[in-house]
């Protein structure tokens, strides 16, 4: 080893899940939309004055920002924006939890907290998950450097009622709670969004990768008290002044200021769900309650990861997590009916 | 105070030059491009599908990264892409100053420098430039953390010749050193990417932001050894698998495949920028001798403070940095020869 290897960050990285590219495949496995983006959204690429691409994009992102101030009905000071939810939730990390107590969160888990927490030298601990994948709140009563935690949760799609969020932030008025909603928009609760009058500390985090259809265009965002969001604009001008592009400004506002097709397309994928529910149960699948665009399914009749093996050989992708209390269980992202048939027929064949 | 307020990351954010939106303003101030990106550009984005946003780009980012790969005759797996050269210096900072040494980096220099390393808390020290704002490489033989500088230089334009880049790698084997090029298409002098055979410890970093016109859409890029490449993945995947969306990434594969449009408009801002050391030398400024697509000049005839003030009345943005060594200069984006004629006219109004 070269001298100048010895001061390299050691890191385990984060594996993306894989992104086939398959002609007539059936892509279940990273919970994407099979809708595409608001109409509009097409309309201003196809629009786009290419020539203002020479120019810096606005560092402050007020058309996106804006947008989303109004539609949330919050303070264009309380948003703040970044590339996609990872970009933000990881400048959360590095804003917020700078202290010598662990931060907490679930076992089960979206798996990039632990990565963020490593790769910045935060000392953590995981809380186990009760064994119906519910969160105990009395577990976030210790002291801690922090909470986050998904809800509703990854990849489990329980969604914990707005009684437990207020349990754990009755309980953790010193720290910052991050409460993940990736997935809010597809669920029966409302979003904690409406408990931010009440809690400075708490920071609500989104993204534009489910329920509005732009994953390729990297849009996260997160709301809170304007002294966190100033707190976490600090830092994003200490790290990159310009992390979101033009056209991702543009197209993001449009996509927010669409609601009726918003609204119309989370139903549809929400009716599915509810339909796999029924079918898959039929196939002899248990599974948690999912208030997401995913289903966390286990199937009775054959090993689950058999069964993701040769749904993968049928060019059906689905996600698969070998770890000891998620093995029996396959992800299954929602998408239009017509794919989940193809799903239901492939099933039943490979259980025949 | 709030208790929860203690944890967070105390920074002295960097403040991004103005973004001014005047009609008929002549904006010089930040250094980008007058001519706008390739015309595939256009084309690629008047027909991008955006039906496809729904689904996640490509985390390798494998298109763009093998457009640069062939352009600059490397390997792909010497190619990293970010979100601008800014993502990618912070990425470099992050994986590779991690010792207790302090790095070190001129004290005039691009302002970003000391901004990340007090963001990652890396011990570091400025290097004093002599007075014709020149690097000694003699004050890189100390022991440190790692060496980081551009070249050309940002605010001077001042490129320093190839013998002084190998005196500094020579002296400078156990750490990294990293040279940003983010002006190299402006300089006489070829590129420090002729030395990575040598160099296994040498990172090079570029942007689309300037010579490629695409500040708008956030492209940067570093070539080095697969080591270090490497090391730069697993910090990336391990804080945000996708980065770079997929329009950036199309786009930014079509700049890179036009050479033709990038020879000719580089060519024709070398020109612009030789015509305007004869005219500013005319209305008594004097500067070093840019390789860059700006000037770093000081008037003689009036205090560059209130030139700066004067022109800004009159609608032209240039850049002042009220710093000790640099208070009597103002850097000047090269724009277009009709925007530096308005220029030259303002400044012989003003100093009549």
């Amino acid at each position: 080893m070269s001298l100048w290897e010895k001061n390299i960050r050691q890191v385990a990285p984060y594996v993306p899940g894989e992104q086939p590219n398959q002609p007539d495949m059936v892509k279940l496995n990273t919970n994407e939309n099979p809708y595409p983006p608001a109409p509009r959204v097409a309309e201003l690429a196809a629009s786009f004055p290419a020539d203002t691409l020479r120019l810096y994009p606005d560092p402050t992102c007020s058309t996106l920002v804006e947008a989303l101030a109004k539609r949330y009905q919050v303070g264009a000071d309380q948003v703040f924006v970044g590339v996609g939810s990872d970009d933000v939730l990881a400048t959360a990390f590095m804003t917020f939890f700078n202290g010598t107590e662990p931060i907490v969160f679930p076992d089960i888990t979206y798996s990039f907290y632990d990565v963020w927490a490593d790769l910045f030298r935060i000392p953590y601990r995981k809380l186990a998950l009760d064994d119906a994948f519910h969160i105990n709140p009395r577990d976030y009563d210790a002291p801690n450097g922090g909470v986050i935690f998904p809800n509703p949760n990854a990849p489990t799609g329980i969604q914990e009622k707005k009684e437990v969020l207020e349990d754990i932030l009755q309980h953790n008025q010193d720290v910052i709670v991050i409460i993940d909603e990736a997935y809010i928009d597809f669920a029966e609760e409302t979003s904690a969004l409406q408990l931010l009058g009440k809690y400075e500390n708490l920071l609500v985090v989104q993204t534009f990768s489910k329920s509005r259809s732009m994953a390729g265009m990297r849009i996260g965002f997160a709301i809170g008290s304007s002294k966190l969001i100033k707190a976490m604009q600090d830092v994003k001008y200490s790290y990159n002044s310009y992390t979101m592009n033009a056209a991702s400004l543009y197209m993001g506002a449009a996509a927010v200021e669409d609601e009726a097709y918003f609204q119309e397309t989370v139903e549809k994928i929400r009716q599915t769900r509810e339909e796999a529910k029924m079918r898959l149960a039929e196939l002899g699948f248990t599974f948690p309650d999912s208030q997401t665009n995913f289903l966390f399914a286990a199937p009775s009749r054959i090993d689950a990861k058999e069964l993701f093996e040769q749904l993968r050989a049928r060019n059906i992708y689905v996600r698969y997590f070998n770890q000891p209390r998620t093995c029996d269980y396959l992800r299954i992202t929602i998408g239009t009916p017509e794919e989940m048939e193809r799903l239901y027929q492939a099933i039943a064949e490979i259980q025949r």
